[in-house]
């Protein structure tokens, strides 16, 4: 039996799901239907050609195709000087596309995101643009919290079940901006914590990477990492946010890969905050907060791997399928199983690996294949979700590994480039001259810093 | 008589307190206690040299010379792969200034910001590192809300009063994140904002700068600005995050100088609630709701005045009290009282400008002298505050006011950079070459979304 | 009487004559033709729409209209994958207007650049695009080198009027690359140098900028600088292109503003390589080998101030006229007369200043009025060339003077931005997209080349 | 039978001679003796302490240890406010221990570059700091050019023999900035030429990359490239300084791969000017004119492909010989034998492909094996250098090729960085802040050219 298989939302989709995007029906009846209605939203990006009353004629436009609107914003463009309207239409009401047909014609800037980007061609697949976005995924997950496999290990336990609703629910109603529901954890659940948290940090000097060691103690000191005490998800949150901006958000379950990677454009993990059953505390057949708190937090907390991570989020942006999947894969042997090389031996940086006693050992033996990492490579290759890896990627450093991202993430088929904007934020559609300028700007202010600091080191 | 002259915090505290950052003594008991005790604490910030039991060893020092600890905080260095610890003292327990001596000899790195900077040197003058610091400035005020001036239009008025009372216990109780709370402004409130914004509204599209321009009717669409509707704070502050990740903030009476800009410095921008006395609506003596809704939101929701302004706040952060006075005086002309050339034209950007009926007009005619801004000069050029300007300084366009302010930045004594990391939301104190390589890293990376950006530019 | 007052070519030429580009006629029958013949040629840069044939097709046109082709060149274009011609027309001959218009049709590229660019709009002023373009200016001289004014200490000197006229010949027929001739200085030649430079080398401790005393004994250990010796110009030029790669051309006599800035464009200074006439050791009406070698030649090996030069003449390369003549004034109150503020007191670092004794004093007493170096306005000063200078500028360093240049220059009304390529030595139009990818890339490696060099910093 | 395999200077020298350095000794009795003095001089690079009478006292030092010196040059610092000395010692003569160890103590700065660099630790090995230090290598050869094996097919025709002398002659008494002798080819020689080149241009069309496609037409306009003309080397080379910067140099025999790969940092090509035997025109054992001319010339000719084979020579100054032999290696691998992508199609633009008829079929068949290009992989692949290759290494573009090799040098231990500067044909030793922070402000200028260039671009 395989003990200890950590199963990460990005890869027990590909297991449930090759659709991508579609999801699956729930039992739950208020869930499903709104999930229906999100998926058929269709967003617009426009700024009129004639300034002059412009959203009125937009709206006008949107009206005599008898297409519902179900949110509308206006902004100042940054690609000219004009306005620019953000308008999210029921797709499935009225003459959608004789509308957008309509509206482009009258439009200096025009931009179509949808879910439904395969029946649209021109269209880019829909992704949040603001952080606040990020809450339209609660309701677009592919299996819902409390739904288990039959050969899932609390399958039979009606208790074990309600408990999940209960996590499921939290994580169904939570909205951005809102502290996380402290958990008052039983006794049992502590207790398997206690017994994943007692076995994995005997390994941890010798096994993980020195930046999960430099991180554990003020884990510990700061968020209550104790073998009689789980975290808080809260408490956790706000460490990553003071470390390097991450925060946590609780997910109700199973996500979309494109879904699950754009939160990380946002530096947003999507993170479970239940524990798996009491009946086999080492094995889990899908993340739960020990696979979360022990694996991912830490790495979190290192400036390199979270700008690592956000590079495999913000590549992920309107990128067509075959790239998701991509992506998921690069993510998997990274985030999820990577090792790394650091001072010529071999660590666990994974938190597939840093989360399971078993695969934490086998890992760094001479069993597993090492290679190295090189996403255009990596992402193509096939790999179990339920047995130790045969194959691992080892990435020189984070910083390297986030390089050769970024140099993959531009052979990525779109129309524009994405940056995102910590201020507001947002996620900045990259395609006019004024965005560039702005960006040399921004990109000569840091240089006068640099150049500033430089004076200034002794 | 004085007509419509606005005071804005910086100015006004010039007036009332040329001892920067002392506080006035306030009415109201238990705020002034905290208030004081605020006012003797230091921060000291620190790795130490052996890491083994590192934060154990600091402790014992600091109880061997009974210093009283306010606040410990633990996170990993970016200067050093160690331990950063940043400790909160009550520098009026113990011997500090021993504790000091003996830390600064165990410690690979020590750095000290003190509200008593004056008191201790080699020690730079306290600034808010996160933003939650800014809580601290709460009870930092000179001048509480509901005290008036015996001139003050309000000063007989005890209903008035009782309202200025109440505005400022909301901003007292105010803490980083919450939702500023909605006000149900009077009907005689709603009727002195109508006044002002008929008053104004006619003269900007002559008068004011292309931005405000371009913002003003985003706000009457997203913010509900109207002749009869006060705005709600949390509204506008919603919107200026979106645009530009400025936020408001609520506050209870005048802040320092020093205190006002290193809110700049994290893009929160100090804002009164309360309106001026019905009695003379076109006047106040101080900066009201109308002011900073009318003068200042429209600008802060500009990309480029917002990095001005933020520039002005980085600028400030453990300035010697010679240079916060220039800086304010810089704050002074040209958020404040700034024109700005556009199209070969003078229009007006300062919100002093923008919330003064009399003045907007006065200041774009043949009377007033016009320089152009250059804050070597402007930073030390005197000023009236109760009556209308008789210089401006012009700007020629925000960036290069910008440019202009980061290299009069150069020039302040202080013995690092200081960088604002959006993501944590928390100022970098740039001073070892670990931080300047990651500046270098981060450089880079922009550069490669701006070849990527470049690419895909048709 | 006015003693030691020098001046430069480019204020020379001001004096003289106020029709910059329009040569003088000059006695001496072969050279004017040339000159004259100059004048009339017209440069043309183009890619051809159509690839197969381009050159064959394009020289088919220039025929049907009977223009005379002086020279052909076809290179790799770098704004797209085709060739780049460059041909140069004799403008007096056949239809060059109907040519053009017929060329403009079959281009994908097409840029003019003429002597004559005032009778054609649409047309850059001719600029030299390789180093060795700079042999045209030879025969495009105001005033040939042994023309002397009738108030010229040696007009009535026939000895002297035929030395100056040796000098001329050799600067006539220099060609780039060569190596400079030594010349065989009289002992009164010498004498001359004597007396200027022990008077001169008196002040310089006191008076002269810390670039010039730190670089005065290298030229005396490398080049021959003593009072017994007139150094030879190529001995000068070989230590400039060691330090900074600027090199000395002799000149034969006065060039227009527009030429001689655009030297400075290539690292080539424009030297007379004659002296004074021996009657007035302390005067000299025009600049001379004292000049040269005292005032400019040490500043030109500052790396900082080298770089302010370039900019001057990148600035000046295709401006309009009236830009020539505020670079040329911003040169003449920097290169020849600035001052700049180092350790808190003024120092001399024009040539000006620097190669004349008597208002090498002057300048640094209270007579004369100090202003800011700004180019918006120092640009417009007036300035009198016969006496000391009323008012002088003064630059905070080389750096920032560079820095408010590049700034001002990018006020100048040009359809493209240049770039020196060291390389190739040749000026690069850069108006295209590929262009600007390329630029990104080497910013980009040079940003590699940081990283690395702060890497190994200790 | 070997059919058109070439051998480079780099790959011939791996045949004969795998002591890096360590010159043959050649008949020919006076370039001999030069040639072993060469290699014992050792050059200090020093700052003094004090700077009055700085050299005079470094002198003593010398003279009191009996060392000869050979050279001594005196140039202001870029490391500090101060002068920097070139000296070059006979490192046979005197106690050159005893004086370094003493100048050491006297210095501020000390760097000591050496051919005997295994002798002395602390040293690095010698690379030429000037483009006219490239004189050095011409007594610097490995084999003389008249000196033949035993299978060349030349080694029994005593006028083959003494034609190659005359070549090696030329190339011997070469200096930089001289005009290479133009040659009077024999009617043999050019048939043979003839062959070559009738035979190659067959191929290219479908075979060789675009980059070579492009510029071959040009070589024919501008440089005499006919079936009946050998062309001048001086006339290539001033084509390649127009296009990239390169030049041409030609070469008395092999050098090392140390020198030879030196000359590339400055862009400076060493190529042959003999041609190959007429009795074997498809076949030559070396390098000749038709390798140099048809293989490299055109290549050279690419901006991209410049800067990569700069970069190639920039990681190996100063680099340790195994470095010099991995770096070597990529060099055969690209510039003589590189394959690239282009248009989905692989392309040779290697140097030994482009001029062998036979091998350049070969290539693009399916029987080599093609990997991609990855220095730190590629480095240690061997070789056979008499038969067709069994690897290629295929490039992405030249750009990528650059950046992993950029990525590849970093890993060369080297206690500085190295920066080419183009204006002073030095190489800049970068190991001091002031050398970053100019490096700083150069990038500063190239971002503000950037956005000047973007501001104009329509």
């Amino acid at each position: 039996m395989h003990t200890g298989v950590f199963t990460s939302p990005v890869e027990h989709f590909h297991k449930l799901n090759m659709d991508v995007d579609q999801p699956t029906l729930m039992e739950g009846g208020q869930y499903i239907m709104e999930g229906e209605e999100e998926a058929k939203s269709t967003t617009l990006i426009f700024s009129m050609t004639e300034e002059v009353g412009a959203l009125a004629n937009a709206l006008k436009i949107f009206q005599a195709h008898n297409v519902n609107l179900l949110h509308i914003e206006s902004r100042p463009s940054r690609r000219e000087a004009k306005y620019e309207f953000m308008v999210e239409c029921d797709s499935t009401s009225g003459d959608l596309g004789a509308a957008m047909e309509e509206m482009r014609a009258s439009c200096s800037y025009f931009q179509v995101i949808s879910r439904n980007h395969l029946d649209n061609k021109d269209t880019v697949p829909w992704f949040p643009r603001k952080i606040a976005d990020l809450d339209r995924f609660a309701n677009q997950i592919l299996s819902y919290g409390s739904e288990l496999d039959a050969d899932h290990p609390g399958f039979t336990d009606p208790i074990y079940r309600e408990r999940r609703k209960f996590f499921a629910d939290i994580a169904y109603f939570y909205r951005h901006n809102q502290e996380i529901p402290r958990i008052d954890y039983t006794e049992e659940e502590v207790a398997t914590w206690g017994n994943v948290f007692r076995n994995l940090t005997k390994l941890y000097k010798t096994h993980a990477c020195k930046e999960h060691n430099m991180v554990f103690p003020l884990l510990i000191e700061n968020c209550g990492y104790r073998e009689d005490n789980i975290p808080q998800l809260q408490d956790v949150s706000n460490f990553l946010k003071d470390c390097t901006g991450f925060t946590l958000r609780p997910v109700a379950g199973l996500l979309s890969s494109r879904d699950f990677l754009a939160g990380l454009a946002f530096r947003v993990f999507h993170s479970t905050q239940y524990i798996r059953h009491p009946s086999m505390p080492l094995y889990t057949p899908e993340p739960d907060i020990c696979h979360e708190l022990l694996g991912h937090a830490p790495l979190l907390a290192d400036p390199s791997f979270a700008q690592f991570s956000q590079e495999i989020g913000l590549a992920s942006l309107g990128a067509p399928d075959e790239f998701i999947e991509k992506l998921a894969t690069c993510y998997w042997f990274t985030v999820e199983y990577g090792i790394c090389r650091q001072d010529g031996k071999n660590k666990a940086y994974g938190a597939g690996l840093l989360s399971s006693f078993g695969e934490l050992e086998y890992c760094l033996t001479d069993k597993p294949e090492l290679r190295c990492f090189d996403p255009a490579k990596t992402c193509v290759q096939k790999y179990p979700i339920t047995e130790y890896q045969p194959v691992y990627y080892v990435a020189e450093s984070f910083e390297d590994a986030k390089q050769k991202l970024i140099q993959f993430a531009t052979s990525i088929p779109r129309p524009f480039s994405v940056r995102y904007n910590p201020y507001t934020q947002s996620v900045e559609i990259l395609n006019s001259k004024p965005q560039i300028e702005a960006l040399v700007r921004e990109i000569n202010c840091d240089m006068q810093v640099l150049m500033d600091a430089l004076l200034k080191l002794t």
